[in-house]
């Protein structure tokens, strides 16, 4: 098999695997023109899924919390996932699933009951939410002054594509010279910024934000990390000023893992550098990678999808 | 120049017309992602566009409120639009213009300000909201229970595919056995259903909602055919409770007119079928249409095109 044709990416789509620059949907896709749809994304590292298993269980929560069922059981997305990965030869890969709405069974129908549910999925080359160069020096959070929408109207744990106030707090951001964004919700506390969950440090304590927030994998291995190192960390509120007044602060995402800030909004945090709890966690949180924690290997080209490559 | 391929419907899209099974956005494209995307949808009635003159208004002020520039200037979109309905020739169409996001310039940027924003047109045939039988009855309306999304978060005048609340509430008006839904904010105000905006009815005064609702062009119409016909109405807050003891309601929307309701929630209004006001708005609606009110003639297909068909 001719594998260079998946070498910007490998994707599969509409049932068959192809060139991530042949994955497309309809611009009538309900999960297009509705936003009718969710994702998540994984990151593989050297070969090797991280935390697949608690990324597939996320993804088929919020399937299950939008009514979306495009046909393949987990077992399946997962080989999917898999066989993406391989096609690319990506041994550091962006790896994504979605499932969207679809278009109506029966012609005119405005009904979501009767829409094609469909799976995609692909695996590009890994990007950083933050670049490195950034991370090194201590990124900069702004503080938008959009409020998150509520968590009432959109769940944010069931993982969607809705980003609209976060990509007006980004605009903000870099209107004002800073590299990224957090919102506060309506009632003044911190929620999350554009693909990562904050961690906020105060004397040693660290917590990050009970609401408005996706439930983020990075999060949790953060929680674990601490537990691990006996850092005191917990999910509570976190009230504006606490931000500001933060001994440090950083960002836990897929995409880009422990990332610190080194100034929020007109402040600057300890040395104007990232901090030391947050440097301890990012190096941590990249040591237990090379040991292999919750590593799934990526699984070499298996013939029963060979036909379909 | 084969038409036939167009018969389905015409598109444009990447730069060139295609037909509207060619017509797809790569699913990485932010407009998808981020559903970073504005819209608009003008209808054509009897081979002339309705409103083209407000409806291009208003897409260009949602493309310059998320600082999206596809590029084309105002003129150029206008003979897009002509020109998709003129390779479709469809006589009746449904013809949406979007501006999406798109993907960035510079690779692994996650700024919305690299990206190369795009515009997607097409026209597909007339589909009505609302089914004509049930508009026939009147529809069934029921009172979702998700709060609309606070217009401080999303803008709701800004034509956006945020459309999760939404869905929410048609799920819930469908277990319920209705046949679509209309939000409330979260301080109890009725703000607008999924692609229409509400009209109330009571002691023969009309009002429609000042919050959580497009700035609809049916809407518009609506009142310049009150005004006309000498009927009070308004744009102002609608308490739950108003909806709940209204006379009469009903949709108003692109996607089907003036479409009335017999029952909100459990409340059956009148005798269960279409009010007289609201009749009488309906037909007065498609009476002008028959007239040519606010009617741009479609154009036939340009010859400066033709190469791209």
């Amino acid at each position: 098999m001719d594998l260079s044709k998946f070498a910007g990416g490998a994707a599969y789509v509409g049932g068959r695997f192809a060139p991530i620059a042949e994955a497309t949907i309809p611009v009538t896709d309900w999960g297009f023109t509705r936003s009718d749809a969710v994702y998540d994304v994984v990151h593989v590292f050297r070969n090797g899924f991280f935390r697949l298993d608690d990324h597939l269980d996320r993804f088929q929560h919020s399937m299950a919390r939008r009514r979306l069922n495009p046909g393949e059981d987990r077992a399946t997305i997962e080989a999917i996932l898999h066989r993406c990965v391989a096609l690319s030869g990506l041994a550091d890969a962006y790896v994504a699933m979605v499932a969207l709405r679809g278009r109506p069974r029966i012609a005119g129908s405005r009904r979501p009951e009767d829409c094609a549910n469909h799976l995609v999925a692909y695996a590009i080359s890994w990007i950083d939410v933050i670049p490195k160069d950034v991370q090194d020096r201590g990124a900069h959070l702004w503080i938008g002054s959009t409020p998150r929408v509520p968590d009432a109207s959109v769940d944010p744990v069931v993982k969607n594509y809705q980003w609209s106030d976060l990509t007006t707090g980004l605009f903000e951001a870099h209107d004002h010279g800073f590299d990224t964004v957090v919102l506060c919700d309506a009632e003044g506390f911190v929620t999350e910024g554009p693909g990562f969950n904050l961690f906020v440090v105060k004397d040693g304590k660290l917590i990050t934000s009970d609401r408005g927030s996706l439930h983020g994998i990075t999060r949790r291995s953060v929680l674990e990390l601490c537990a691990e190192l006996g850092l005191d960390a917990s999910i509570g509120p976190i009230p504006r000023a606490l931000l500001e007044e933060a001994d440090e602060a950083f960002a836990a995402t897929t995409a880009g893992g422990v990332m610190p800030f080194a100034r929020v909004g007109r402040t600057i945090l300890g040395n104007d550098r990232p901090g030391p709890i947050s440097s301890r966690l990012k190096a941590a949180y990249w040591q237990k990678h090379d040991e292999g924690w919750h590593r799934t290997e990526v699984r070499p080209l298996e013939p029963e999808f060979s036909s379909a490559g």
